[in-house]
């Protein structure tokens, strides 16, 4: 059985490493897979949307917990849910906000049955007292009611979806910045008309995008060409144009 | 199996990827979980803290492999502990100290049988070529003897106790500072007597502690209740107190 | 059956978790391990480098998935090669040279069997999309013209070797600088002849090398000694040269 973890614990320390630790102690089949801990810490905004975004390409019954919690150790709950074929497991705090806004036949539970839990319980890590040893549970067959009563209204974060505040324009958010500088918007393909694709204009923070393109290389085109084809060449010519293969640090 | 993974190589280079490769084609249905990676550069107290800290996590059998190791390719002992339930093979350079000082009826063995090493043994890293093959071996239910012979003198860390210069007075240490800013010391919460911990003062650099807290959101309750209750709101109003909600990258 | 996973994506996003979603959804009984993701942002050369390296500690039969891929979206590639008893997925961009350098007897196939793909296939995630759905096939037994046909030209970098400009002269380039400072070069031991060896003079950048060492601590000697035997005594008298000894946080 497939678990994932997502948290904002970095991997300077071994808190991700103890949940596995957990996990595997409660199932030792379960495969665990990293989804990410590099989430911004306690953005649960970027912990819904990464979930959101990686679960399509999960397979049908995999757990997903999830660990971007302010409120450990306060009245928040810990919720268990059931959406769109996955199971989720973490705060509720939102955190799972995205998936459920576009899997809206779910059910979600409030996890209470403290048997499950790893004892003592603390006020400060339940990644590791509560959601990992839950979702291994879960992992090896328990289902869902077994963990607590079903409940009907959790905490949502303002839905994802961009606004039109006039006629023939839209407004959207950049959701993520990832590390080739790639900006994730709320504005998705098919929010803008087929139609009127090609006369839209692209404003970021008052400044006009002027083109699009479909992939990187093709804003790049001539350099990757020159790139590659230098390459063909260089098993003859080895020493023509070293700069473009010398081994560069960018960090 | 369980096999954990301990060192200071970071997560650039390919060094635990390759220790993973020689574990799997010794045996393939060991399973590896990376406890941390992020030890700071040669140092073993970090290590041997994570250690003492991660292990009570993980279930009674687990080889845990630990490479923070400035004295490689010296005469420094390679070495095999039992412990606790648990197995650990790292260089004798005090790495397992606090584990070894919490678990006192322990057994240590010198791995000196080099046909369960890779050859040839390079004098930078045994983490591939001695310490991942051992575990790997023991993984496959060798005996810790089968490694070497038993030895009673090991490198020891300082203790990991605060000491008592006065009646009244604790002094301890700050063991490590997490991403979150957390910081943990050597001082228990059993060591502060009951009847007085009302009253104790906490002093760091001079600089006096006024209060305690049990949960991160108890000191800011205000605000996380807030963004509760907002967040609440926000399906029907999303466009109120939209700061809070909006993603952040704070690195 | 392993699968390793060498990127430029670093830790930060889900990208890495997304690929063995992808993977484990078609070979639940796959061993995925992450080779690193430390590849600097579209770095060919380090990709090609590290898979040298890092091959010859897994067990044959292992298949290596490469994703540092600039030109993805382009008409650049997908191949699949089989070299040493390794299988090989990803562009053809250069990044497989290396291996492919060192063991001759290959074979190299143009991945063009869509069925095999994710849909729709993207212009900026080929990993997800290709590369990790073909080698989870592979992993459950698909012969390698299953997905294309077999070529015989496919994209070099310049060879890896260095050049003998004058007689007794050989010029190298440091190829990578690791976490700890060790510099990793093209020129082999046993390209500098045994009986010139210790007459060798090294020059980086116009400055000479004046000495050379087996190990770290080689050259660090009497401090590892000192640190060692300080440890040693520590048990009894834990107040001398504490310095060596408390924890050092260096980053």
């Amino acid at each position: 059985m497939l678990i994932t973890l997502t948290t904002d614990f970095g991997s300077d320390d071994s808190y991700v490493g103890i949940m596995k630790g957990v996990i595997y102690g409660i199932n030792p089949q379960a495969t665990v897979v990293d989804l990410t801990h590099g989430i911004p810490p306690q953005d649960i905004v970027a912990g819904a949307l990464t979930l959101r975004h990686s679960i399509p390409y999960f397979p049908a019954g995999t757990i997903h917990v999830a660990v971007v919690d302010p409120g450990v150790g306060t009245a928040r709950k810990p919720i268990l849910a059931f959406a769109g074929g996955h199971f989720f497991v973490g705060p509720d705090n939102g955190i799972f906000s995205y998936v459920l806004e576009k899997e809206t036949d779910h059910r979600i539970f409030h996890v209470t049955a403290q048997k499950y839990f790893c004892q003592p319980i603390s006020n400060t890590f339940h990644g590791r007292d509560v959601f990992a040893p839950v979702a291994a549970h879960l992992s090896n067959g328990l289902l869902p009611e077994t963990f607590g009563e079903e409940i009907f209204d959790t905490v949502r974060l303002p839905p994802l979806a961009p606004t039109a505040p006039k006629p023939g324009e839209i407004k959207g958010r950049i959701l993520h910045i990832d590390r080739f500088g790639n900006c994730v918007t709320n504005i998705d393909r098919s929010v803008l008309e087929r139609s009127n694709e090609d006369r839209a204009k692209v404003m970021i923070k008052g400044k006009k995008i002027e083109s699009f393109r479909e992939s990187y290389a093709e804003r790049f085109n001539f350099d990757i060409q020159a790139i590659y084809q230098d390459a063909k060449r260089s098993e003859a010519q080895s020493d023509r144009k070293k700069v473009v293969l010398e081994p560069r640090r960018i960090r």
